[in-house]
């Protein structure tokens, strides 16, 4: 038996599109001798379709679409993921696979765990499934699932039941329908959750994920085939559309997958984060502005690796407190990269301003106004090239800064995505450093120098904050391991310096509530990953 | 028996001052008389508590502040709302109700029903519960439930299954804890759901609901105690704290609540959402930009409501293309609301930044750029007496505007809380009638002329968009009721201008991901209650 691994960029509610593609790749598996075509979960609507599922007319669309690619499957299985609609007690929706073959619908299978935590909303749209995963086809026993339906692991397991532990029966073969982001650690517990089930059911199993960037999504691929013992026979690509037909049954060959480092994971992720979101809104070029710090610069960098240097436009806008360094390190990241750059001196808009606002602020001291009034000064001219020429003004607040509030407001938190805003400022140096491996590509001097916002005279980051490695230590447990204040002291950290940062951490929820999307690395991102009250006291 | 219901403002988050709001109302049940003392629903943690639920020192915290309150229940029986920990398969907590009796915890009951749509989560945190729901008090049977337990009502119910459903035997009594947020329809709906369970069930119940509001989330409260037959014996206030003690069983007497019109009520709600805003943040000041317009005159209107005449600082920033009407209504208003105005130009501010910007844009004709950065100009002002003053920056956006993208992100969209954006325009102007019913507070002439964002010369709202009567009546179709573009070009108006219109609110869905919190009075806010794609094609 031959099954086509399809392995595809879906885009969200684009169901012309989805099932144009749906339907090349059937026929291409036809003219392959391939029985079965597998696709990805929600194939048809994308993934994730959001509140476009309230629509009727959107479902009228995803069911007419069924019908057309049903036609499609005369001498072949085609298991398509897409939302099923039926009146009923319970919510309406299930997040189906569609088992269509020779122009019927052989097998609704509907998706019986339905993630509901971190970016996951699934059961305020879906009923929960129940019924038997298991579908006959050339006498060969199959069970159907999707995602999620194959992560109840552990000790303390999320759901009380799954649908493969209801199974009695022997089974040939499992598939599973995915859309599985992302995430920097996901991706060894996945082969991992793929080899429990198929040593515990004694079946291969034929794993498909999709790929590409929905927004804050990232999806990775990876999709694979995975024989009874829990080898690797055959893999797909990362970070790339890919299929592959596999013949059952599975040749032995355990194939090894490399251990691809986390900052190179993280890397690959951000560059088809930017490339996806430019490409599915239709645009194709970035604006940033570059300070001389290693935010930007590496915002920069992937930016010319997602869309070309020559889709690039770095702005350089110096005020009275910019050093020359800062000037100047751009300037050759500019070079390196051989993507074009522009000075904007912000000097005229800062001065109008505060003039302007003399008569009312009359002899008070300079403060955060004045800082902010130049990061706003850089965000108002940023967005101007933005509006004028069509760019995308691209955001460079990384984690540790999102999450104490050190930035500003429609000031750098300008853009219409945060590139880094899931990366901690440690994490960035590790990346700064891995993509210089070879060539000095960022210089040197930015990866080295005192991290500064030179909002005012020698300021310098650790002036208000502590040093990073502190820092992204507090805010790493309280962030991704969810430790409170007394923990976190205990793990070593002064306890003042926790209390001060979290709080920090609370209190600026306001300024993350208005950020852009978040490319999302982790599996506690700002948005809508982590959410948390943004009027409380805690 | 004696019952006393506590219809309080608690916040997310404290545990420590709601816990001990919660003992000072039991002290005083004691006091009156009171065999039991309701409260509302997560009243210990504050409802939302989002993801503090993934803190274990935030769990460990309710858990403490419960033990001390039930040393508080000599002689007395407290049933309070508060999240149950416990480790299991499935999730770790339950939205529960604790009846504490005689310094013990008597019951627990799990709710059911945990809505997951519109701005609610509540599957993301909890498992639901599928215990019996009765308890035994001084040879009462009385059922407990939690707000959308009593919901699942109608042909198409959410919910396979409800807890008062699974009772048999009589009951005496329904108690409901409720955190019910505002609609301007939840109203009679709510005191129908009561009505049909009293009836079915032949108990009365006692209904608990939380006021104030939380971010975008208003809580009405509008507690009532409802007798067997649907008839309403005693009712606690709407958008404000308030107790009673209520005699068991029931003196006849049918309480009519008042038919409230639609615009008060949308009125009354925004009030207590800036208030509680301003107050649950610590912050008591607001500044406004006024333009002349409505939406501007009406956020200027409710913040005096909300904070008083004195801590309202209304902005004039006119430009060249600005009005002398205009200019001369605003200070009508503010004379008519005795508060506080000031005047400044955004002229200096205009002209230094299109002089920065004129080697780059050359020759190129004004266009939405340049409308952009009179608006940003704006928004930089107005934040900086923000930063220097210690004012929150009211946003002005309407509903109609923020759907089709009628506003500049990081300019006249800049603020803290968005007052009006879950308003239509039209809604708007009846407000405004409404609240000059006895005396012209709004200017005649605000409300009359045609709608301007005065960003070039001669502009009209009308010169891009449809009447507001037409364009609302488009996005009231598309956006509450779900419709498709043909099913609402069926319904009388023009296709091209309905797939127009349609196109114009998918586009901008990234300037909404950006926007403050939206005082939410309708079931599809923009914010966390509609939840569309960002990236995607529909």
């Amino acid at each position: 038996m031959k099954i086509k691994l399809c392995q595809l960029n879906f885009i969200v509610g684009d169901i012309e599109g989805n099932s144009s593609r749906i339907i090349h790749k059937i026929n291409e598996g036809k003219k392959e001798g391939a029985e079965i075509v597998v696709f990805s979960e929600l194939s048809l609507s994308g993934y994730p379709p959001k509140d476009l599922l309230k629509y009727p007319s959107f479902i009228d669309k995803c069911t007419h679409a069924i019908e057309l690619i049903k036609q499609e499957t005369e001498g072949i299985c085609a298991i398509i993921g897409a939302p099923y609609y039926i009146v009923q007690d319970g919510k309406n929706y299930y997040n189906s696979a569609y088992v269509l073959h020779n122009k019927k619908c052989i097998k609704h299978y509907y998706k019986w765990l339905l993630p509901t935590y971190d970016v996951f909303d699934e059961a305020r749209y879906f009923e929960a499934g129940e019924t038997n995963p298991i579908f006959t086809l050339n006498g060969k026993q199959i069970a159907i699932t999707i995602c999620e339906d194959i992560w109840n692991e552990g000790v303390d397991k999320l759901y009380k039941q799954a649908p493969l532990d209801s199974i009695e029966a022997d089974i040939d073969l499992i598939i599973n329908l995915s859309a599985s982001p992302f995430s920097y650690s996901h991706y060894e517990k996945r082969i991992e959750v793929i080899k429990a089930k198929v040593i515990r059911h004694n079946a291969p199993m034929v794993y498909v994920n999709q790929i590409g960037a929905n927004a804050e999504l990232i999806f990775d691929g990876g999709s694979l085939v995975m024989n009874s013992k829990g080898e690797i026979t055959n893999k797909l690509a990362y970070f790339k559309e890919d299929s592959q037909v596999v013949d059952f049954p599975l040749k032995k060959s355990n194939i090894s997958i490399p251990n691809i480092p986390k900052t190179q994971r993280i890397h690959d992720a951000l560059i088809i984060g930017i490339r996806d979101y430019f490409n599915k809104l239709g645009f194709k070029k970035a604006v940033i502005g570059l300070s001389g710090g290693i935010d930007s610069a590496m915002v920069t960098y992937l930016a010319v690796k997602a869309l070309g240097a020559e889709n690039v436009l770095s702005v350089l806008l110096p005020s009275k407190f910019s050093s020359e360094h800062s000037v100047n390190d751009s300037i050759q990241l500019c070079e390196n990269l051989n993507t074009p750059y522009q000075t904007i001196s912000i000097e005229q808009t800062y001065e109008a301003v505060t003039k302007t606002l003399s008569p009312i602020f009359k002899n008070l001291p300079f403060d955060v106004t004045e800082e902010n009034i130049q990061a706003r000064s850089r965000g108002l001219i940023l967005m101007a090239l933005s509006n004028k020429f069509g760019y995308i003004l691209l955001n460079t607040t990384n984690k540790s800064e999102a999450a104490v509030g050190y930035g500003t407001l429609y000031g750098d938190m300008c853009g219409g995505l945060a590139v880094l805003a899931d990366v901690y400022k440690t994490e960035l140096y590790e990346i700064a450093n891995w993509v210089n491996t070879k060539n000095e590509i960022i210089p040197k001097n930015i990866i080295t120098k005192a991290p500064s916002a030179e909002l005012r005279p020698d300021q310098k980051d650790s002036d208000s904050l502590p040093d990073y490695d502190i820092l992204d230590g507090i805010l790493y447990s309280y962030i991704e391991e969810t430790m409170g204040v007394e923990e976190i002291a205990n793990n070593g950290y002064d306890l003042q310096t926790v209390e001060r940062i979290v709080k920090m951490v609370n209190r600026n929820e306001y300024k993350r509530f208005q950020m852009a999307p978040v490319l999302r690395v982790s599996t506690n991102a700002f948005g809508f990953s982590r959410r948390m009250p943004l009027v409380g006291k805690y």
